[in-house]
């Protein structure tokens, strides 16, 4: 690793897309975004990254080397560098983005989806730097999960391991998007929060300011307000989140038992009304030998810049190992 | 590995102690079984054992020679050569096993909990030859799963992954003897099939030949062979077995993506009736991106030796590899 080396991390969301330069120590030189426009072509996608990304580079130091690609994306399989069945971007069933993009770069390039980017990231540049069994949770609008195991990215057969948004919490419970019933997502994502506030709203009489706002209006985000000011449904609807959120972990931590369960993303940010008695109701609902071998904490990467941080340590942990 | 290597492959139960000396193809030359006395202490145990092994050694032809011993006990922490709070054998809190059994044999000796030596033993001399990510589950008295994940058997930061009795089903359902409540087990093992028949006797109005039984005498094998004759509620109940085993093994294929699931011990050996369903419920519950990539199967090792086959894998996994 020389001085200047430089990885860019690229990291593909359904409404934008962010890109930075990351060097050896995951400082962040220079870092951009732009809109995915998901509804056009992936071959349209690409020109307009290109650009963008050359613009970036453009004030970094003399002397820099790029060494690598990192691409965190939705469904992307990490084996075949593709990005297949993306729910959230136009891009039809199977799209080649590795291939595509080595095109314009003749260098290593590697692609996962978002979550085993979160993952990576936290062991080269988080809190698990010392750690060879973990966990990373993203809890957004949906929820995804990244698994370290014996010190890499476990991917199993199929090259989808770690898809913990669609366990079954109730196998007669709520539609999942993806056809199932009851799926954790459906209860522990930002979306799942708000279907569990209205749930509450029908089953109790307590009052709420959330019975005041049109359905349309509840967020996570307004639910989460409203619970740091005390009102009683916001704040079931978090502890509720929590517990199901504690239970499905249980059981995560009776397949890996792994040493630590980071939790990030926007859901992850309301803090101690979720990491606190998620950690309660994982103790709670632990077979017996596991408990205390298992902590919860929040992603050490910070909030904003942790994917793209992510995505530049696939490339940093195969250049560093 | 010379022709006349041999290892020694140990299977304590709670009743019973199957050993027995296996050469490196999985043959086993010579067999025995003694109680285990299991209200007894561990150092009453071993000295019985001992007289045991040496008296089944000396019909072993001229020249063979002991290179390890495998171990296999519920309970067992491979890490620590331990068996660890037993609740089926009066051993105290925490009996180190491996030492106890050095002090007689200066040879390998390798322990770990039935359940992973049914999966090694898989490994090397069953089904699973070729698989790097596999898992077995043992269906007895209670749950059990061993796991090999990138080719290795998978303890987690507690030692003890794969415990797999007792992830949830159903956080307000059955009491479960670990103290929890809705654990996998107390509805997926030859226990829980007897619950889940009482349960359908009181639901359900069917005639059904388990209303001429006392309770106590309701067996798991009971219920298979009244499920044989077409019996409406032990068919039922072996379905809803089948269900909620395929629902659960759905969450594993989520966190570990293995390519193939074995089934094996008592229930299993219900075939068609359990393996055949619990596969149609599997692809049912599975999230898409992982149907078509798991299969189920019984296990390949023989029924009555694959306790001590099992065992003496440990050893020969480490002297083959």
């Amino acid at each position: 690793m020389q001085r200047n080396d430089m990885v860019l991390g690229i990291d593909i969301g359904a409404t934008e897309t962010a890109f930075g330069f990351v060097d050896g120590h995951g400082k962040i030189l220079t870092t951009a975004v732009m809109p995915t426009m998901a509804d056009r072509p992936a071959e349209d996608f690409l020109p307009r990254l290109k650009i963008q990304i050359d613009a970036l580079g453009k004030p970094l130091p003399e002397g820099f080397q790029l060494r690598g690609i990192g691409l965190g994306a939705p469904n992307a399989h990490p084996r075949r560098g593709t990005i297949e069945n993306p729910v959230n971007l136009k891009w039809g069933a199977v799209v080649h983005l590795k291939s595509l993009l080595q095109a314009y770069y003749n260098l290593p390039i590697a692609l996962t989806n978002d979550a085993s980017t979160a993952a990576i990231g936290e062991k080269m540049f988080g809190s698990a730097r010392s750690m060879k069994d973990f966990m990373v949770v993203t809890l957004g609008t949906g929820l995804g999960c990244g698994l370290v195991l014996i010190d890499r990215l476990h991917y199993g057969v199929s090259g989808f391991a770690g898809e913990l948004g669609h366990p079954t919490v109730d196998p007669e419970g709520r539609q999942c998007h993806c056809g199932k019933r009851g799926c954790l997502e459906a209860y522990v994502s930002a979306s799942g929060l708000i279907r569990t506030a209205l749930e509450m709203l029908a089953l109790r009489n307590d009052p709420s300011r959330l019975r005041a706002l049109k359905i349309v209006e509840i967020t996570a985000k307004r639910i989460f307000e409203l619970a740091s000011k005390g009102d009683a449904i916001a704040l079931s609807a978090f502890d509720q989140t929590a517990r199901i959120l504690g239970m499905k972990l249980a059981d995560a931590v009776a397949h890996i038992s792994p040493e630590a369960i980071f939790l990030t993303g926007g859901l992850a940010s309301a803090g101690d009304l979720l990491i606190d008695p998620t950690a309660r109701y994982l103790d709670e609902f632990l077979f017996s030998v596991y408990r205390g071998t298992v902590k919860i904490a929040p992603s050490g990467l910070p909030a904003g810049t942790g994917a793209v941080l992510g995505a530049s340590a696939l490339i940093w942990n195969e250049l560093k190992s």
